[in-house]
């Protein structure tokens, strides 16, 4: 897409530090890292959100995450390691380009956190089962 | 593995709300949600991190991503959605059974958040690529 900033980077318009790149996949560092080795790996073709992906897409991209993270951790040794994708404003995306952060972690130096806070009094095991009814309804009707 | 709980989830001996399963993948609602929908996606083989898994595997396990995503968002029309898999206890993993959660995000009502400092201080434009030659060296030792 003509006005994406990693499609740009892509076709070599916009400088980036590369790492990875195959026929499907182009991964490079990010340059705004939360911590050291932190990596942003997208699919050549221009998909905004998980969403508009094919299972040939989606299979193509993670295909290479395990030997990604695994020279990610080889490398820098760090105690963990957080994959992250963003789909929308409100889940933090800024570049409407699907991609998958590969965010290593150190302790308490590293610049990323998750607050997790279950929610599992609002959820009942029958409200859950409620929930994946529809969901399972859904996928069926998609099918 | 026989003390593994998702393995005992997909052989059936302990139950779970499953969404959708395949020959390679089972998925199924987390039982302490962050937030409405929030799905777990796992690969039948016992691979503790994103490090252990095939190519293959990765790509089967992801291939059916953009559906069950979709699925979800269609369900309950959140604001956004995080993609989110865990490496180590310092990562916030706590099941050592390779897991990608899909949280569906409702804004300041749901439970998960993330903490997100850059340090692009810390990391110069030298430094950056200086990280990336050392990630492309170990990649090619492996490749």
């Amino acid at each position: 897409m003509s006005d994406c900033i990693f499609c740009k980077i892509i076709a070599g318009e916009i400088p980036s530090v590369k790492v990875y790149e195959d026929e499907h996949v182009y991964a490079f560092m990010d340059i705004m890292p939360l911590s050291k080795g932190h990596t942003l790996l997208i699919p050549k073709t221009h998909r905004p959100y998980v969403y508009d992906m094919t299972p040939d897409e989606a299979a193509q991209l993670f295909s290479v995450a395990p030997k990604i993270a695994s020279a990610i951790k080889e490398t820098f040794e760090p105690e963990g390691m957080n994959l992250l994708n963003n789909n929308g404003p409100k889940a933090g995306q800024s570049v409407f380009h699907f991609h998958l952060h590969f965010i290593p972690r150190y302790g308490s130096s590293d610049g990323f956190g998750a607050k997790w806070m279950t929610k599992e009094k609002e959820f009942t095991t029958e409200k859950i089962q409620e929930l994946a009814e529809q969901v399972k309804t859904k996928l069926a009707s998609e099918a």
